[in-house]
């Protein structure tokens, strides 16, 4: 569908067409740090680089930096500000990303705008079933939902399917996304074995050749850093594996400050941005020209307990710095929204819409837990999804531009309408109404005594129909029948020889 | 108080200490339309006061448009260009608003940022006593509300106090916002009596001279014409009798497009900005450089039913294009936020939010109803005014500015801390723990398993401690007794007279 409002329309009445897909930001990019500052602390993250060092656990990934010129003492690796300076001019500065339909194609770049729901989360909740262990129903429901909203741009990893056995995971989540989407698809990277089995399914299933597969990237994986500097071993595996299939990696430090990085943005931006280069910096010495997103992820915690904070002014100022820092560097980059609140109150709108603005703000290319996240990542929720997507088909329809043209001016209707009239009837009115304005998707704008006759369902309950209507009738994308077949005999001979197990 | 955190602190503990009072807009501002567009609406309202004309019910302010060269038939007045251009030259760039205290002055011109919580709305409600018409009692308290916070800079019509009769209603109002508060002052425009009282118990309590008060401004009106293209009684009155005594009218036509305006932003804006633009003048024509206020109130409608909306994209964009018609002006002015929601819920946070930062990348020098409204203003609500502010004193954080000294930047940390550690016990942490990061009013972060042992408090309840203490146990400003008596003399004077019956 190309958007979804909250009521059917009339067969005859003219539809409201806004494109929800090729978003471009409109919002002037806002400047944390005056450009010197940026600079002292771009030169600070080599500097850490180079004197300080990270820790990568990989052997492989050791002998990478090695062979470019790295100093490696044990398993503290010091990489040159000249290694870095070359992996951040050879890392694509656009990047086409390839789903099932060219329609559904992503590019990545400055200036482009993208957006993910929630992810990574081990609990689902919605308000009929109630807060549970993920499971890969709840994965599945929400991939049909991510499906069905064209401002919803990658399928990420919603929920973890905690019912399905480890080795065996792998293989229910990527037939998820790749049958009930044809979005753009992500695989988690938990060791060779099992990203090997997604890059297969994928290219099976888009019925690729292994040089067209390589050629261009059909899937992505998410890379946190251990911070304070450490790149573990699967981490550092999946850049290695996806820099080397041609797929890409979204590199993000989580570093909250007082807890793994600096109490202080600034601090924690050096700490964050330091991280991502070594990693953007072992996908460029793996394969130069591999495609790869600057990311961050760097807010701040409550001091007196430790817990995880988000859409605070910290968290919101230091994606303005990742921002300034991500076009110093001239790469496409990804920001995050999310909330601490435990479930989707006035609290929860609030944090994720005010985090949302700070990644708006600081030109975020792509935008992960956009919808639907609570509990700072543990939990995400079916109504929030839908809630939260009513700000991000808003921000969508503010990508679209406004017309001003001497007929949007409308002085004929200043004229033909008199003093204390209206411009009900007008004709001006009557030629734009029925497609003029956005209609919301679960905002209710009747009146007290309509709503209170309605039973007085707040927006959250009002979520609940909008997303079991998309869970229950929604149809998947038409798929080639014969590669869902293929797609489930591998998975049936993969489970058969024992799947594969996740590596740490 | 400074600013309200949710936690008593020790008394030993150093308190974080950030101004709300004197913000400036750190946004950049957005453009909505192109430069020469702008020009084209400018000119387009030009047209609308010079050729098509403005209906002016009041005789007196026909009288002065003409004297000052309009053409006036019967109750139509139509202003030539020269006369506008004229007043925008003359109306002040910088306006100093005074209250009780030099500290709780506010400066008002561009760049500028100013909040104020919802008004107007006939009735108040909360989750103790439910909703109801407003009264006196709400009033205060919310007066009480409104001064105990730092980032609300004005006291605004609140609610409607209906539990007193109408012509002494006025006098209850404006001591509620004298005894209880040391912010600026606002009065109704319900015509020249009750106005005239106005001024004189601001005057008497501020212990001033007539000519003191007439100096500067110590109180505001809003002044809503009646939008298609008319400006009744006692708004012209309100015009005419705030300029000449100096004090600010807040000029702001109420147009929704598709109901009192065209259904396009661009005509909607083009009739809200004619409208302002004759008020202005009418201004101006009283007494050249009388404090005024430029001004937009623009949403849109629901096509089907005519219910108003609020927080928009729509709305968003009448909001940029109102910056950019302020700034071609160079005039301060008031932007509005709002919901049209019927409880504090996600879409009502979701509403609210969008909708200020409409105003704040507008580049807005006041803010209106930026927290608590809801039903599209016929509603000012306890707990959301609270929650709202959760909003508004993040957005004052990023006002602050965040420092990026290297001390910030903090390589000595990031090599004092070793890869996979944590910074909670680092020195730079240590040092700065206590005020590094805002404390949130309402906002809860403990874990999913700590809020629920808590009994499962959403926002809007925990919100309701918050105001409930303020309404409780605040204390009221140290005014001068002797003037309070003064009065409390002159309301029971008055009152004996009869009072002032509102005009229409």
């Amino acid at each position: 569908m190309i958007r979804r409002g909250r009521r059917a329309r009339s067969a005859e009445a003219p539809t409201r067409k806004v494109d929800y897909h090729n978003l471009r930001n409109p919002f002037p990019p806002m400047n944390a740090f005056t450009e010197d500052r940026i600079e002292a602390l771009h030169q600070a993250s080599l500097t850490v680089l180079e004197d300080i060092g990270i820790k990568v656990l990989l052997p492989e990934a050791r002998k990478l930096f090695a062979q470019g010129g790295a100093r490696v003492e044990d398993e503290m690796v010091f990489i040159g500000r000249d290694m870095v300076e070359a992996a951040i001019a050879s890392a694509p500065k656009s990047i086409l990303m390839k789903a099932a339909a060219p329609e559904r194609d992503l590019t990545l770049e400055l200036g482009r705008l993208v957006f993910q729901p929630g992810a990574g989360a081990p609990h689902a909740t919605d308000l009929v079933r109630g807060r549970r262990p993920g499971t890969i129903r709840d994965f599945r429901e929400m991939v049909q939902i991510t499906q069905a909203f064209d401002v919803l741009h990658m399928v990420p990893p919603l929920v973890e399917a905690q019912d399905v056995p480890v080795e065996l995971r792998h293989y229910a989540m990527t037939e998820a996304e790749l049958t009930l989407s044809d979005k753009v698809p992500f695989l988690y990277s938990r060791g060779t074995p099992q990203v090997r089995d997604g890059f297969q399914m994928i290219r099976d299933f888009r019925g690729l050749s292994d040089a067209e597969f390589q050629a261009q990237p059909w899937c992505y994986t998410i890379i946190n850093t251990n911070s304070p500097r450490v790149i573990d071993m699967p981490m550092a595996q999946g850049l290695i594996d996806f820099a080397r299939a041609g797929q890409m990696s979204i590199v993000t430090p989580f570093t909250l400050m007082g807890a793994m990085a600096p109490v202080t943005v600034a601090g924690a931006m050096t700490l964050s941005h330091a991280e991502a280069l070594a990693a953007i910096t072992l996908t460029q010495l793996t394969k130069p020209g591999a495609p790869v997103c600057y990311g961050t992820f760097t807010s701040n915690v409550d001091m007196k307990s430790g817990a995880p904070a988000f859409g605070t002014p910290e968290h919101f100022t230091a994606s303005l710095v990742a921002g300034q820092l991500a076009r110093r560097l001239g790469l496409p980059w990804r920001c995050a929204g999310g909330s601490a609140a435990n479930i989707n109150d006035a609290q929860a709108a609030n944090e994720t819409q005010f985090a949302l603005w700070g990644c708006l703000m600081a030109g975020a290319t792509v935008v992960i837990h956009s919808a639907g996240w609570l509990e700072g990542g543990l939990t995400v929720s079916f109504e929030k999804i839908i809630t939260d997507l009513e700000v991000l088909q808003m921000v969508a329809e503010l990508c679209a531009g406004t017309p001003a043209s001497d007929a949007d001016i409308a002085l004929d209707a200043l004229r033909e309408v008199q003093p204390s009239g209206h411009f009900f009837g007008a004709t001006h009115t009557m030629e734009r109404y029925q497609t003029q304005f956005y209609e919301p998707l679960v905002g209710d704008w009747s009146n007290f005594g309509t709503w209170t006759e309605r039973g007085e369902v707040d927006a959250n309950h009002r979520a609940i129909g909008i997303w079991q209507e998309i869970v229950e009738n929604g149809t998947a994308p038409a798929h080639d029948p014969d590669r869902i077949a293929g797609l489930s005999e591998f998975i049936a001979r993969r489970t058969q020889e024992g799947g594969a197990a996740p590596e740490s």
